[in-house]
């Protein structure tokens, strides 16, 4: 029943230049952040608003046209990889602000917008985009995978910041989900259901995001420790004690000596934590001390906090550029990224194992994360000519993953699904994993909407 | 196909006395707080766990009997009344309190724990349970409306601050949603789905809910001004400075004086705004401070403020009981509390308008609420001799929602859709609705569960 053809053929008698079919840019569609192989799409479309977008999936859905969204692409589990070839939706030309509300506090914005573009519009108004996962990604690609980052520890998740969408269903329909009110008991949240569905559910083509208040003061702390294990206790005894960091961030001595390299740094090569805290200038010194004060009883080495801006951008910077900085140091090695969460308290322990894991099976691999939420990332690498080295590391993320399950925590706190966790999908969610199949199913039919990821459907043809 | 008699008589040999058919039993399960006629059940189960839910519930499928979950029945939209009969299951006997983990700040609770008991059991731990509406309501009910309250500005509603539940859906299978991880991105957000569900698409039998720590410091302001905009002014500089409130609500006229002769207090009878703040001592004198100079730029009147704790207890006391305390001043009147949600630079001219129509109208009605989140209620008064006046009050009340709507707000911030706001789902949700309905239809094909609540639904006989 499939049939791609025809409904290329028919997109591009609608979008005319903005569908393209040519190898060069299909080919560029085809790959991805990290150690999933290249699959190419048929085609690719660049919609300008939604009526077009809604068009295209009607026209998919009449062919059975398999659709993958794709914002900039920088997801790590192959979210935008069109896994069973078709159409692949390239947001980034509905990149337009529509309107920002200093009054209420929002945004409304297209989905291929990026959250740098965004915050550079948003400088002179006292109010920024708080969401930040590092990439520059565009605000629906974060929304769809409920994206986070370092500032999630005070101001939130993806899930906490979108407030109201307009998505096209699997059948073209248009639907507004979600209020600007700050809260409503007003049905069901569906806005909160398509966020982080991966656009498995429909299509995100505009969102209203919240907007925080710029801070009237920030401070940045730096400081090293001897093991991970000291600085994980700084952690988890600061987030019990309720300091409110706005920034919490773990970077291993790998990491660090990968900054250092790449960004022309000169961080002791140990264990570190990268804070921030946002607040009154007085709320501030007193939290920056608070933190000094836990961290002098965990065996803190060096201890350097500053309040100027340049020196605040050097530092988060560095912290950004951490992933490609450690691939840089391992150029001729396959990267492969995962992350898990768990509660604050199984923090050491999840750490711990994982560095034994790397130890035991004498894997290299780095660790980093946002560990006020108990979230963190692994960065496994492995000899592209020796396959079996992938599947150790396969193996690994998915022990940590395991783990994860067995202390309440999550198979992945930030990342996705995607393809990369699909299987660890029922050993997270048991019974409440057929309700999501249901759920699938019922949004999306003919199973053309990013087919293949986060849901893995055993009925349907177009299927991996 | 509907065979009540035959779903008590098996589910009496399940439960034996704890299924109650008695007329005073069923009388009590068919009363509300507000202005719903009785709609009384055709008998009340207790169950003890989620198991003897589960059969409860397969009962009730086979032979299509309607289920009403009932927590203390306190909610203002008649979401617990049974109108189509049938069994109403009442959570009271499920009320243990099942863990309490402080390092990681959560509880796991049955859902007919009391947020009252909760709060008692955490006494001696340094935590609090945040979420207050006001009533002792219980956290299933909680749940089931997101519901929310005087603290939600600073913490969050039920929407936040549930992690995880056990639902039983409606063909008995048994589920958990959500994770104890303080964040994920593995799959679609059922929890959030069923959280504000109203009992439409599963029975919650277990939750997992957030704790937070109670602040260092605590300090109360109350203050009145000449007129409600002055208050509304206050409040919405308040937000938009970012001043982190844990409390701000707006009492007007009529509720002072039924607050003074309910709780023998001797308040100003002007509107007022009574405050909380949270923090280190420091910063909730800052807050109080910067409080007290944005309302003296708006005409403050008396500005007194506190930090003991009994005179905190009496405060809030005082401001829980207005709902009782104004339908006590007006003994003979039915009382029909509404509550709407507004972006915040919508308040003042949202409060205006229903000010407006009271008076257009000549309808005795109170305004009060969560100001900070731009939620408020009007208790609207009529003559029980007088069915046309409750009408008058209903079209007020729509009046409101309407309003509401006209500037992206909703039309329930926290009471929930219940009965009395099915005809306001489409003009909030419009083409949303219809996945709504897809929704309650896929989860409860049989729609038995508390049918005729939030999802009106035409394709089946057990409906209103």
């Amino acid at each position: 029943m499939t049939n791609i053809a025809a409904a290329i053929s028919e997109v591009k008698a609608l979008l005319g230049q903005r569908l393209n079919t040519s190898k060069s840019v299909c080919d560029l569609h085809g790959q991805n952040e990290t150690y999933f192989p290249k699959m190419v799409p048929n085609a690719v479309a660049f919609p300008h608003n939604s009526l077009e977008v809604s068009d295209i999936v009607k026209i998919c859905a009449k062919y059975h046209c398999p659709i993958t969204p794709w914002g900039v692409g920088t997801s790590l589990e192959g979210h935008a990889l069109p896994l069973h070839g078709g159409i692949t939706l390239n947001m980034s030309e509905m990149n337009r602000i529509l309107e920002v509300n200093s009054q209420d506090m929002f945004a409304v914005v297209q989905p291929g917008v990026t959250r740098e573009a965004l915050n550079k519009e948003l400088r002179t108004t006292g109010l920024f985009f708080s969401v930040d996962p590092g990439a520059n990604a565009t605000l629906g690609g974060m929304a769809a995978t409920r994206a986070s980052g370092t500032t999630a520890v005070l101001y939130g998740t993806m899930r906490e910041n979108v407030l109201q969408m307009e998505v096209v269903l699997a059948d073209g329909r248009i639907i507004k989900t979600g209020t600007r009110a700050k809260k409503s008991s007003a049905g069901y949240d569906i806005n909160k259901l398509f966020v982080g569905s991966e656009g498995t559910l429909g299509i995100i083509t505009e969102l209203t995001v919240a907007l925080k208040g710029q801070p009237e003061a920030i401070s940045a702390a730096v400081c090293d420790f001897p093991t991970i294990d000291d600085a994980v206790d700084v952690v988890i005894s600061a987030i019990q004690m309720g300091i409110p960091m706005a920034r919490i961030e773990l970077i291993d001595e790998i990491s660090i000596r990968a900054i250092n390299q790449y960004s022309k740094l000169d961080y002791p090569e140990k264990p570190h934590l990268f804070m921030e805290f946002h607040g009154s200038k007085n709320s501030v010194s007193h939290q920056t001390e608070s933190i000094l004060n836990i961290a002098k009883d965990f065996k803190v080495g060096d201890f350097k906090w500053s309040t100027k801006t340049e020196e605040l951008s050097k530092l988060w910077s560095a912290r950004h550029q951490a992933y490609y900085a450690t691939k840089a140091l391992f150029p001729n090695q396959i990267g492969m990224s995962t992350d898990i969460c768990v509660p604050i308290s199984k923090l050491a322990k999840a750490i711990k194992d994982t560095q034994n894991d790397l130890k035991k099976f004498n894997v290299t691999g780095s660790i980093i994360g946002h560990v006020g939420d108990g979230n963190y990332h692994t960065l496994l690498f492995s000899d592209p000519k020796n396959p079996e080295d992938l599947k150790l590391n396969k193996y690994l993320a998915n022990r940590m993953a395991e783990r994860a399950l067995d202390v309440g925590g999550t198979v992945t706190g930030e990342h996705g699904i995607g393809i990369g966790k699909l299987d660890l999908m029922e050993q997270e969610h048991g019974e409440a994993l057929s309700v999501m199949k249901d759920l699938k199913k019922l949004f999306d039919p003919k199973n053309i909407m990013n087919p293949g990821k986060m849901i893995r459907l055993d009925t349907n043809k177009i299927d991996n």
